[in-house]
């Protein structure tokens, strides 16, 4: 199976609602709507249909730039109905001929990704007053249920025939695997043996029942649906503690220069060394003034580095994640003037309170969970000139080590800064200060309160790094760190670094990744899935699925 | 890999110190002494010789064994002393040549068992008062310094050459997948970066670097070692709330008849029907007057039905998980009085305090725990003449499902007591009527407070069972459920079981089993582990282990 498709073309993640072929985006007021209408033909890849409103990566990837938008270009949206525009089908969920035709690799990363856009609809609510109600006109199954269960609100049409469903362990072997089970028992509270229930049988639940056993909120018949949720969107819209005014922040293409070995960003760049199975990513630090002030800051739009810096980092790990499989080890790097970048943690700082300041923080919190959550090993390089101070030293703390050269003719420091405190939380809650020193916390205080730069002793001393070698072993140490990870099961570092990486408290967020995706994964594995006669191979084709019985 | 060797015979799990092979329990007053000396030629299976104190699951099941005995047949045991005699080894781990040549199922088997065991360890320190001191007189590594991390301390000895490691990512291509990995971030804190390298380098750390980086609580000198750790486990013994005097319980032989269809206890008949791959467990409540105070339990010992019936639905389980890996559903039943269980609840309640019913109420708590996490679908059935009341009913609570038959011509009721009110908490901290109901807390204490047992109707509207078919539906709905979910892929519901048992928080034990475990298990299907050129094949072969890079 790992033989099989992948998308056929590298996958890019930049769009636009203009280029949108299976999403439209409309807006009344503080409503905006969101509706579904796949193309059947426009998949990712040839080898399937996307049929009923099912969808791949490149349905997906759509979502996510509309719920971006939203946030960053329509200050004014409070409240954003989730539909779809085919007869009496909302989604069938993810396209399952997509899923039989994918390697191993690219369903974990597609996956990944869905669930990541699942999560940044549930931060666009928690955090940027954004609410949204799925309102469910027909079909909803599996993954459409997934997407209607991170909404706020859940509606379905009663037509005695409309139901939400999860039939991924009927019918195909699998788990509903984008979060479904875990918000099911622990979002909506679902009890347990209703959750099994229904997990079990593909037709789903419907009507007054699906109400009763909390896997909807409402149902409306047909004829009084539109509009109650159009009521309901308004009062969704009305718990909003958006501002309601002033120009968005447009979103412009991020256009890298690319080739083979590179993808070169304007602050961002990302070199490929295939055959060291390595990468390199080098954020620039600003290199020109930067507004201070909120207004300053939509003025200049997506320009302002904060936030183009972190887009970019973004769009490379995402390309990184989908098209390089192999590449095992990213070594990150930070370069310029870290006061500049000091600078804009300040201006960040004292405008978090403004909608669009408070837009940019959590995107670059999205963007550092990304990085967490990203299968690679991650290895800081701290040298003279770097630029690791305040948001950018969070790239060091969610690396899984870093390295600093401490060479007394060239001086080399980091910095922390108050964005460091609170405003980047990783997905267990915790800052990644926190988190580094859960066995001592008293330590995160301190060092914040810390009023110079660490100079490499003091940092290796302050636990902020793991290592300072002197300029004579900096090479051999960095290079045999680099060639030894190299060599070890690409499969025991990422079961690895994801035990490692979020100690402390659990959350409905790390639960998804830890426990659902873990076991999604082993399942994905398994010929009683994807073996010649398993239940995602055989499906849609003749006869049934012919299982190992026995349970592990 | 699927046909690879498990354990030649039925394993079995009772024994005791006279039969031990692999383990010397001595005792010193308040405290034990757990030596490890496993016998190289006594492996479950012939195809490995276990060196170095390695272990198999034969080596565990004593270990398991030692520890439940000195929580009821020494009350007086405040502190043990983990400890090895043979010479500069504590303890090299799992048998990497008994994993190399396991099924799958007997892998994740094994890894269950051996985690319950460690987390045995970690109840009898939290509950009994018991506190565990790893004494590491020389190489321990992977499994052996998991065991080391489910004591309370660790103390090394420090001959420039002891190390204590988790190898098995850089040597094998796996995780350190007895707790290692959660337990050196979660338990011990210690820095994720640190906890990194550790986990990369086959050697280890050692000396003063394993002190200051968190991973053993103390090093010695070789000449001080011996007296440290007598020193330190007297201390250790000084934190105990244990009694202190007073005769054990000695835990006998269960004796069940054994046929091929049938495990018959005393109070617990599990019977199999290989056929339709189901097997039903049925508990009988007491049928003879029990003990009604703490002397009195102590004086019938392990003739008391709370303990004899949970020792044998304990050992069920375990053979039914090693043994029976094709049974995929398993019914529960109760039968008997329900007075009579309630009474013995009311006993247990009012002398929880006495160490030996404290015992009696954690074991029970524990083989629950056993129960959530045995991956087989349970079904409850709850007829007339059941005996489902008090902690009978946590079988209930357990199960996926329970079907009640709500005949009015045969009456049948079940009844809650005070000790599902918080006497047997889930591995997530919570009750099982809590987990039940998170999304109504205030349920839970209207249902604790009835006062009298629930009819059919009445256990429906109060959500403690899933369906109440009349005498008409009974047959056939439990009928097809049971079909039903015998024709589901066995991993799809292995999965869905473990995301859909375990809704609200999370604790260092749902971590171990849900996040660690599940990448486990990952790990141990794929290629780059188990495959002919897989590492944890490879291991001691000639050549290097091949490596397909892809990271997913």
């Amino acid at each position: 199976m790992e033989q099989t498709a992948t998308a056929a073309a590298p996958v890019t993640f930049e769009t636009n609602p203009a280029q949108y072929r299976h999403w439209k985006l409309s807006f009344d007021g503080p409503v905006a709507t969101l509706s579904m209408d796949v193309r059947e033909d426009a998949g990712l890849r040839s080898d399937y249909k996307l049929k009923l409103n099912s969808y791949d990566l490149g349905v997906d990837i759509e979502l996510a730039d509309a719920i971006q938008r939203i946030r960053f270009e329509h200050p004014d949206v409070k409240a954003v109905i989730v539909n779809s525009l085919k007869e009496r089908i909302f989604c069938a969920g993810a396209n399952i001929f997509m899923l039989g035709g994918s390697s191993h690799g690219f369903k974990v990363n597609f996956c990944k990704f869905t669930n990541e856009t699942r999560l940044a609809m549930e931060d666009a609510s928690a955090h940027s007053g954004i609410k949204f109600l799925a309102a469910l006109n027909g079909i909803c199954a599996g993954g459409g249920y997934e997407l209607a269960l991170a909404c706020d609100e859940i509606v379905l049409v009663d037509d005695g025939n409309s139901a939400v469903s999860l039939p991924e362990t009927p019918l195909l072997g699998v788990l509903p695997g984008t979060g479904g089970l875990t918000r099911v028992v622990d979002k909506r509270k679902v009890r347990r043996d209703l959750a099994d229930f229904f997990s079990t049988v593909a037709e789903g639940v419907k009507g007054k029942r699906a109400v009763e056993w909390r896997f909807v909120d409402a149902v409306y018949p047909t004829s009084r649906f539109k509009d109650e949720v159009a009521r309901r969107a308004k009062e969704l819209a009305a718990q909003s503690d958006r501002p309601g005014t002033g120009p968005g922040i447009i979103l412009n293409p991020l256009n890298p220069k690319v080739t083979d070995e590179q993808l070169a960003y304007r602050f961002v760049t990302l070199t490929i060394d295939r055959g060291k199975r390595l990468a390199e990513i080098t954020v620039k630090a600003p290199d020109a003034p930067q507004p201070d002030t909120a207004d300053a800051i939509v003025a200049v739009g997506d320009a302002f580095w904060a936030l183009r810096a972190f887009r970019e980092f973004d769009d490379a790990l995402l390309r990184l994640r989908l098209n390089e499989p192999e590449i095992g080890t990213v070594t990150i790097k930070a370069t310029g003037n870290p006061e500049a970048v000091l600078a804009v943690d300040k201006t960040l700082d004292a405008n978090r309170d403004h909608w669009a300041v408070r837009e940019i923080i959590h995107f670059i919190k999205r963007t550092l969970k990304r990085m967490d959550l990203t299968s690679r090993s991650f290895f800081a390089l701290i040298e003279p000139g770097n630029a690791f101070a305040g948001t950018l030293f969070e790239l060091v703390l969610a690396s899984d080590r870093a390295y600093m050269l401490d060479d007394p003719d060239k001086p080399n420091s980091i910095a922390l800064s108050a964005m460091n405190g609170g405003s980047y939380p990783m997905s267990n809650g915790l800052t990644r200060l926190q988190t580094r020193f859960l066995g001592e916390p008293d330590k995160v205080d301190e060092l914040l309160a810390a009023e110079e730069p660490f100079e490499p002793q003091d940092a290796l001393d302050a636990g902020l790094v793991f290592s300072a070698p002197d300029d004579l072993d900096w090479d051999d140490e960095v290079r045999l760190a680099i060639e030894e990870r190299a060599a070890l099961s690409p499969d025991a570092l990422t079961g690895m670094e994801a035990n490692l990486r979020f100690a402390g408290p659990e959350t409905l967020e790390t639960k998804i990744f830890g426990r659902l995706t873990a076991w999604q994964n082993w399942i994905f594995q398994r010929p009683n899935a994807v073996g010649e006669r398993g239940a995602l191979k055989v499906y849609g084709r003749e006869g049934r699925p012919e299982f190992d019985w026995r349970r592990c």
